[in-house]
């Protein structure tokens, strides 16, 4: 493994971090249109751009809370206060929040479902990367909320589009063991 | 746009090329090692690991034309010799070339299969750019055989795999003019 590869040292550098370990300062307004800019050389087979993202500002956090809440109250009628809490709180992590939305609309390209979500993929990963090149940190989230109605609703998501997951980036607050990662025999073979 | 920063700069000059225009010689033994270390930095939720390579040697290319022409001849009983020839030569191409598999098979961390597409994308970028950095193209491919019982049996897919798409590395024989990508307020917005 060839350490002295400095875009292998950044991809093993990254790694999720809980978007409650990520705090203030989030990216600036230059560093986010890089991070944008980066998802935007993404491999987009027929050029349909599947894909976009949706900003939560802090001023919407109240509301994506809210959502959040309503989404549990409809999948569990028996959720508790503390649960309900609980899922209201999680809007309020990371001083940038991001919805990963992807378009399933027919084309006239025909671009199946799986390649949509490995453009996004790629895009995502390129977000990540340059979020750790600008000594960001970022990590994924999703959950049993990503197409409830309301969040549909507040998202606006058309009937065509999917919520796929959250991005949060911000400044890593406390560092986690590097994790371990699948060795290269375990998921490559040859006919 | 940050062109001094190096990252951007490898992620826009990466761009896909199509299998005929690479040539040899393809990736080394080391070469390949790092590529595939750098998929293994995929964010990778559950740490289920939802996909896997299958490299195509030289020796298994006849093989894998058969089953495009198999695959072909299936889905179109009235393909003629010339769109059989040209699906064969489709297996040819590229010096590497590997099929990427998705496994959606259930596990105990409920990881939906759109989240298993993103981490498999995720993985797709970190090869695509280490190749780049290697001074090596790279191009995605898939198409209407890529699921054909002719090529699931050659690959020995399991029920629950699904291949996804062809991943081809190579020395560019011929460069194309760069290609546009999407602008960043076409495709973010806030709530």
């Amino acid at each position: 493994m060839d350490t002295r590869n400095p875009l292998f040292a950044l991809m093993v550098e990254r790694s999720n971090t809980a978007p409650k370990r990520l705090v203030a300062p989030g990216p600036t307004h230059e560093q986010l249109q890089l991070i944008f800019s980066a998802a935007a050389q993404a491999p987009d087979h027929g050029r349909i751009r599947p894909w976009r993202f949706v900003l939560v500002p802090s001023h919407k956090r109240e509301d994506l809370g809210q959502a959040f809440v309503q989404a549990l109250q409809m999948r569990d009628i028996q959720a508790g206060p503390a649960q309900l809490q609980a899922a209201y709180e999680k809007a309020f992590r990371a001083p940038c929040l991001m919805l990963a939305v992807l378009d399933k609309a027919p084309t006239q390209a025909e671009i199946e479902t799986s390649e949509r979500l490995i453009s996004l993929g790629c895009a995502v990963q390129n977000m990540l990367l340059m979020a750790q090149t600008l000594r960001l940190g970022s990590g994924i989230t999703s959950g049993k909320a990503m197409n409830a109605p309301s969040l549909r609703s507040l998202f606006q998501l058309t009937e065509h589009e999917q919520g796929v997951c959250f991005l949060n980036f911000g400044t890593v607050s406390t560092t986690k063991p590097a994790r371990s990662r699948p060795v290269v025999e375990e998921f490559v073979s040859s006919l």
